[in-house]
Order: structure tokens, then sequence, then C-alpha cells
């Protein structure tokens, strides 16, 4: 009844047949021991993918944009100033978040498919002494561009700020070190290139993080969010205490990627996207087809092509899929009709799934 | 490696191989249109089982504490009040949210193992004219107790309010009819008598509710709950429009556990869970063990117990879980240590699985 697709877009991508095996292992109870023993496999697993040694470093169990609100509306209260650099949906959507918790956005805005630079971000920490906050996304999932984090988390650490940085694209298949970068939340999805099912999002809160959520004046907006609440279950120290009902069988396939991430090594699997990047790039190039984005700020696992004018982008999108069963992604917001984006992410960053891949859109391109 | 645990705590329960199985599908996109008929399916299913036509009615990508959150702060704006009828751990809850909300919550307080009683809810509604919202349990998961909805409803509707229903442990074990009842938003979780893994939360607005969140003055707090944003995703207008990456594996899930019971009847399943719980009733009965509850306001589905003074009851529960592969469920609250929470929801309200329960429980007790 499922068609097998080649989870070619933006995510989710494909999850090996082992990690969907786990997620059918029989469910127990979200207080059983043994369960408690894979959460604490899990935390550990995930502080060595994230590059961290954060005590508090989890599994949310909603998507990546939680994670988001998660990040935000925990260090913020009404009132506050968050900068927030914005080059592509996933800031804007930080910035709209710092809107509805009653605090203010500062947005520092880039030409969609350019990095957030360091010096535009240094200047708005310079001139907004008064911010809390600093947001922005190492991995854009809508245009492919990678932002180095370090120089901007350093200059908000100087000025006594923290920082959220989203890695939701980033984590696996991009160099993730959240210790290095200085940051102080980092969240990212399953769905990328952990290639685990949807739905569970990984983050991780610095010391510094964690005392300026213990230091709030007042309480955290959203009940479900509240770190306090949930580290008296995720926190592991003995008795864990019930806030909700965590999605067993979703941990376990996260159990499962992790480890198998972990095998291969991080170096490994991000020399493997990096090879699969460099394989697509030359074949999209023989077809004629561009990059958004320079050489130096893009992300192997996610590729972003302009399309020549008047392209009938979705016949093709809608033709890859039921002739080829092959997936990629549409272009988002103002890049809508005018770019495709392709993932090629955990399971699939392989010479031959690429070679799949380009078969296909060589067939329909024609 | 995961035990192969008989869960009859509170939740989860245990999931058939069948639904498991499918939830180990290969992963397709969310935006792919054969997931798009799927969850169309799913919507027509949970529309069947909460008894409702409501167009808007569909599983929220997160566990039934976000269902709440995202219940109260849709229909909610700051300075709005709230009737919150609290009679266990789960209306606290609401009155929680509400205040995090920027709303007024009037607390109507039972005592805990008693129902909502109709009465006083509709002496709180008389008293508090400008309230907007009305909420309260219909299946206190914390205590085991039925309140009847239809009531407080009809009181709430006259008064021109809008009415929130916790059915997280009711759906399918008790009945639930929410357009006879006539309430607003109601939600329910899967791994409770769907017998689907923990993860998601199927939740139905009237259109009374729709259209007081469309006049709404204010944005929704919560950007991941705003229902003006999720149902671009959810609504199946034909061009589903991206909203947040859909646990796609989870609603496979759903989507065959929904069937199962559809298949077998809402009737037949609710005289199942019945006849499971009059099973349990008297083996307790004859091992002296007294329900918290009253036999009018009983759940099936779950059966607290008040414990004898001095019984070790976390060290049986251990026993229970480690000797006899039993999960049996704590008290919460007030409870803790004075109560045992047995669940006998979806797979396991069954002759042979309470024999297996009755059995278990003797041999620890002694």
């Amino acid at each position: 009844m499922i068609p097998n697709r080649a989870l070619f877009g933006p995510g989710p991508s494909n999850v090996s047949q082992a990690v969907l095996d786990a997620t059918a292992q029989p469910c127990i109870g979200h207080l059983d021991p043994v369960f408690g023993a894979m959460m604490e496999d899990v935390k550990d697993m995930l502080r060595q993918v994230f590059g961290t040694t954060n005590p508090v470093t989890f599994p949310m169990s909603a998507p990546a944009s939680l994670a988001m609100e998660s990040a935000l509306v925990n260090l913020l209260e009404p009132g506050d100033t968050a900068i927030i650099g914005i080059n592509g949906v996933f800031g804007g959507r930080m910035a709209d978040i710092v809107d509805r918790a009653g605090a203010k956005a500062v947005k520092v805005e880039f030409e969609w498919g350019t990095p957030c630079d360091a010096d535009a971000m240094a200047e708005a920490i310079r001139a907004n002494p008064e911010a809390k906050v600093v947001g922005f996304v190492h991995a854009e999932t809508s245009t492919g561009t990678r932002t180095d984090p370090a120089p901007i988390c350093r200059a908000a650490r100087e000025a006594g700020m923290l920082t959220i940085v989203d890695t939701v694209t980033g984590l696996v298949g991009s160099e993730v070190t959240v210790d290095d970068w200085g940051a102080d939340v980092v969240y990212s999805g399953t769905q990328k290139c952990l290639s685990v099912p949807p739905g569970l999002a990984p983050i991780t809160f610095s010391p510094r993080a964690i005392a300026a959520i213990e230091a709030r004046k007042t309480r955290v907006q959203s009940w479900f969010c509240d770190l306090n609440l949930v580290l008296g279950y995720w926190s592991g120290d003995g008795a864990r205490s019930y806030h909700h009902t965590a999605p067993v069988n979703a941990i376990y396939g996260l159990h499962a990627g992790l480890k198998d991430v972990l095998d291969e090594g991080l170096a490994p699997a991000r020399a493997r996207h990096e090879a699969a990047h460099q394989q697509l790039a030359q074949a999209m190039d023989n077809l004629g087809l561009k990059f958004l984005v320079a050489p130096e700020n893009r992300l192997p696992q996610l590729n972003v092509f302009t399309l020549p004018e008047g392209m009938d982008e979705a016949g093709l999108r809608a033709k890859l899929l039921n002739q080829h069963d092959v997936e990629i992604g549409a272009g988002l917001g103002p890049l809508a009709g005018k770019v495709w984006r392709i993932g090629l992410m955990g399971e699939n960053a392989r010479p031959e799934r690429v070679e799949l891949l380009t078969n296909a859109i060589r067939t329909v391109i024609g």
C-alpha cells in the first residue's frame, strides 16, 4: 500500500529497515526501568553527535518546530529582546515566535542563499546591548545555505547574550560542535541526516542556558515546553516523575539510528555526504542547472538549484514522483516555483542513490 | 532487548503486532499525495470514533498534553476567563495552562475520585457570565472517574461559552459522542484504548470553536499550536502547505489502529472493556481490594484501587514488573503510594489478559 519512494526532498529521508524494525518492537511503559536505561543511552549518543558535554541533552517528544519554540520560550520573558538572523524561512519563523512570546525581535536580514554574516550579526549585537538572546539557523533548509555558528556565538557570549542555533538539517551532514561553537541551545530533527522517522527533536541546553531559565521571573508560557517540568522526566536522577507520555516506539527508532551513525563515525558520515554532494553537483552541472548558493556556503546534504524561467517544475516533480518514485523538494516562500531542493541525507548520501536520482532527473528533463 | 511487558498501567497499552508492523512501513514524504490520502482516511475515522461531523478533526503531531495546551491557547486570549472543573491531576493541569496563557482560571474543585458535578459547574457558569471557556476531564486518568460531559456542555452552551473536554483515557473505552454532548474542543491520545504507540493526539474542533479562533484579536501565543497555521497542512483542500513535518510512520500506526477499532465496532469494543472491568472487579474483590470510585462513576478502562495502610505497593509493583512482566500504575499527586491504577485498555480488555493480570497480582500479594 505504501510505495517505496526514494526521498530526495528536504526531509524526511529514507529510513533503513533496521531502524524501522526497531520502532516495531513491543511498546513498553514510559516509566519502565528498561526504557529509562534506553533514554540514558539516547542522551549519551545525542551528546556525541551534538559535540557537547551538556547534561541537558534529550529528544523532545515533538517535531523540530516545537524545539525551536521551546528554545525561545524558555529563554525569553515578555519584554526581552532577541536578535534574529534571517536568511530564509526558518530564521523568519524564529522571529515570529519571539513576537508571540511577548518579546522584541531585532531582525537582521540577509539575502536568501547567503549566510548570516558574522560581522553584521556582531554589529547588531553591539547596537542592541539589552538583547538577551541571539538566534539563527546553522543549516537553512529553505535555501541550502550554511552559516558558521562559531563567530556569531563568540560575539554573543562576549556581550553576555545566549545563543540559539537551529541545526535541523545540519546534524550529521555538517560538522556540529556545540561546545566548540559556544552555543547555548541547539536543536535538530530526526528525519534529516539521522534517517530516523519524523516526530522527535533532539535538543541540548548549556549550563548557562539552564541557569538563565532557573533565574526567570515569570513562568514559561508553554506548560508542555517548560524545561523545569520536562526535566523532571528526562533528567534521569533515579525516580523519573511523570510529565507527558514519551513516544516510546519513536525513541526505539532514534536509539537505533544514533547507534548506526556512531558506528559509522561522524567524520566518515560527513565525508559520505560531501562525496554524494560532489557527485550530484557534477551531474546537475552537466544538465545545466546552477546552484543557488556559492560553493563555500553550500550544505552537501541540501542542494538548491535555480530553475530556468518557464520550466514546468511542479509537473516535472510530479513525474519524478509518479513515474520514478523519486521525491525532490519544491521552493518555499519567495523561492516557490523557482528552485528545486534536493536532499542527500543520511541513508541517501550514497553513490548508487545519487545515480538513481540523477538518472531519473535526466529522464524527466529529457 | 525490549521485554514483552503486559501493560496494565494508565497507558501506554499493548500494541498489536499488526499496528507495530504498520509503523514499520517505508517512510514517505509528508507532502506525498499517497500520505495525503491516508491523512484524509485518518480524519474520517477519527470523526467516527469521536462521534462528530466536525470538519476540523485530525491527529496533532505531539502527545495529548500538547493537545490540552493547544485547545486552551487557541480559544483563550489574555484577560479571558475559563471555568475549569478539577477532580484530579489533569483538570489541575488545565488550570495551570490557563494561567500561563494570561487568562484567569475559575477553579471548581471536586473531591478526587468523584466526578465534576453538573450542578456545581452550572452554578459556576451562572456566577461567572464573563467566562469564555469551560474545561473539564471526561475520563480522569489520575482517579479512574467518569464525568458526564452532556449536562456541563449544555449549561455552557446556553451561557454562550465554549467547552473543552479531555477524553485522553475515554476514547473507545467509554462512549464518546462529541456532537451529542455539544462539546467544542475534544482531544485524546493514541496510547490508551486505541492501542497505538504514544506520540499523537487526536483532536476535534466544532465550527463554533473555529469561528471563535478566527475572531481572535491577538495571535495564538504558540506558533506550533496556532490552528490557523496547522490547518494549512491538515485541512486537505488540495494543495497542502508546509507547516511542520508530520510524523509519517506514527500516522501509519494510527491509521491501522483506527481501522481495527472500527472493524470491531465501537459498541462491541465498549462492551469488551466493560466485561474486562467486571472480571477484574470480581477478582480484586476476592483479594479484598476496594475501588476508589463509586460504581456509577467508574471507568471500565481505568480501575483505581485503594491500598491497605502499610502495604509495600512500590515493592509489589516492581515484583509484578520484574518477575511477571506485568506493569500496573502508581498513584499520582495526593494519591501517590495510596492507590494502584490498573488499565484495561484496548488490546488488554480481553478475558485472557485480565486472567494473566489477576494471576500475577494474586501471586505477588501472596
